[in-house]
């Protein structure tokens, strides 16, 4: 399947003849160049560059694979461009930097940033991913979208929705452990705080994360400030007894006894890939709800259920940025998608749900507008 | 026909289901990640990475527009995009820059280039397209290439080959004058000098370049010392006395008189576009064979004679540079096209001869691998 690459260019409009060629060529073009340099605002209009999206990597966190580089990391950029195109209609780019600078990764897409309708930041190492994107959001006008982060919170905030919806609780009814503190446990801790979890405590490879603990670096003790209300300073299993939810995006393990450990309908989302934190099976024998990166088993949280709707959303409407309430409005839309057919074994609905990316596209475009970042 | 852009980003895999999906995607992508990162020359088999080039502007000389800036150089990197796939069937992403600086666009490059095959660069202005040029050949194992400079000098050889066997002389018999000493002057000069031409003088805004001349930039200084063995000091005009050709790339124009000042069997290209020089017309009153950039009258010196082919050619190979070898075996399987057809009106083949570009690309992959830069 990979040889060979999994992506071509391809043009839209035909050239069979000499007449063709200089229209979408010279001396044609020439008076699209002229109209753009007057208007700069036409370039969105008679070029690609606003549906089309670069996927940037540095190749620092690819996979549970690591630091492995920006040639090995072509694959999963490659394969990222074909679902964005596949799920969303976007046509997107594998853009893999040679480059782990925070400095020259920020100077870098900016200076490729006329060239794209917005930047999907993708497998870049916590804690530099974080002002990466940071930077960008504030130096440009286009969305910029970890999807590290911001897709996997988007799905883990949706199929928690609807998991609390199940076992008739809200979010502010549930106290929730997240093993992780990179990319993706940062941005979901921070979206189910946004809204309204009820308590949430956060672990790294040390353990429990909490105010006071040595050699915190500063996105650790903003979570510290912000989470762990209970004081948990032992290890994750220790603060998963009596705990409601278990957010696993760490790679490491978790014991069977520990689920044992949680409250009634326990909620454990074991999003490891490929290799949950626990089996689902061993999980189900205590848990209510439970939910994986695998598409083997029931409840796969898959980022491609947000990204490419929340980019085309963001695009058709040309979005200056993807702001909070556009992320939550497609977390939303993504659980409404489950409706009256909430199951344990259904709280996120199939990344081949053709309902999927309408709803979210809509909830996103909607959203923008509400929110004043719309330009079309 | 440039609404909405004239490119787009298809897959050439299916995702029909999950396990297509965990094929294209995690977890299969995995095993793909960790075969590269364990022997990297992998990522040109399991990527698209070694068929893919990015044109490369930062858009201070678009076409006759001059600086006009990344976004409005858009639509002609796309064109080029697209004139790459259909021509050449080279994937090509255009990508526009916005920064200016000779160290920034060699930097921003160098970063870019683990995600592509070969960098074509475009309409980036004289004489800091040269620096430009060199330096990435020097960093970089891949091809890169100038088009308005080497494009335009392989067509030019070619037809100036087949305009001298024509009217039975070689190209040592010949004088030439260039008018103009930006990219493509250059270029077309060096690349007449190093194929044998008998004299050859460039002239700029300020008249004939000549040695000794106050205010020439290190380039132009070069020129100077290898061409113009007459010594010429005045005006192109008065140059082209007695001279056998003229080869306009000024976006200036010539006088009738002065075409009737030259040489019999004179030869004109007056490429300039969209408004050639002299009108072809009144240039074929007094020369044989005239050529302009326009499709509209006969002998078309178009750069897409050359660049689909010759990319396409190295990529085959995967040839770590493009050598002058190279570009002078594309003029030669050029020029070899019109074979026993030749005519005054018919120097050089059609862009849309079905043949061409099998002959540029056999001849280009043949000369990497007698150059010793093939590495496939």
């Amino acid at each position: 399947m990979h040889r060979g690459g999994k992506l071509e260019v391809r043009s839209t409009v035909p050239v069979r003849d000499a007449d063709d060629l200089s229209l979408a060529y010279t001396p044609g073009v020439a008076r699209v160049c002229t109209a753009i340099a007057e208007q700069p605002d036409l370039v969105n209009e008679y070029t690609w560059v606003s549906g089309v999206v670069a996927v940037v990597s540095d190749g620092t966190a690819v996979l549970g694979l690591g630091d492995i580089g920006p040639a090995a990391a072509m694959p999963v950029m490659e394969g990222k461009a074909l679902l964005f195109k596949e799920f969303g209609g976007v046509d997107a780019v594998p853009v893999c930097l040679d480059c782990t600078d925070v400095d020259a990764l920020v100077e870098t897409v900016v200076r490729l940033a006329p060239s794209f309708g917005g930047i999907n930041l993708e497998d870049i190492s916590a804690p530099r991913c974080f002002e990466v994107e940071d930077r960008l959001r504030a130096l440009l006008d286009i969305p910029v979208f970890h999807d590290d982060q911001h897709g996997t919170a988007i799905v883990v905030l949706a199929a928690l929705q609807n998991a609390a919806r199940l076992t008739g609780r809200t979010l502010g009814d549930l106290r929730a452990v997240v093993a992780g503190a990179g990319a993706s446990g940062v941005a979901v801790t921070n979206m189910l705080l946004n809204a309204g979890i009820g308590d949430i405590a956060v672990s790294d490879s040390k353990g429990m994360i909490y105010q006071g603990r040595d050699g915190l670096n500063p996105v650790k003790q903003g979570l510290a400030a912000r989470t762990n209300r209970a004081g948990h300073t032992g290890s994750t299993e220790e603060a998963l007894a009596g705990a409601d939810v278990f957010i696993g995006l760490s790679g490491s393990t978790l014991a069977e006894r520990a689920v044992a450990s949680m409250a009634g309908d326990a909620i454990v989302f074991a999003l490891s890939n490929p290799t949950p934190e626990i089996h689902p099976d061993l999980a189900r024998r205590h848990a209510r709800v439970v939910a994986t990166g695998r598409s083997d088993f029931p409840n796969q949280i898959n980022n491609v259920l947000a990204f490419p709707g929340v980019f085309r959303g963001a695009l058709d409407v040309r979005a200056s940025a993807i702001t909070e309430n556009m992320k939550v409005a497609a977390a939303r839309a993504l659980a409404g998608v489950v409706g009256g057919d909430l199951a344990h074994d259904y709280v996120i609905p199939s990344p081949f749900d053709a309902r999927v990316a309408p709803a979210v596209i809509a909830a996103v475009a909607a959203q923008a507008r509400q929110d004043g970042v719309a330009r079309k």
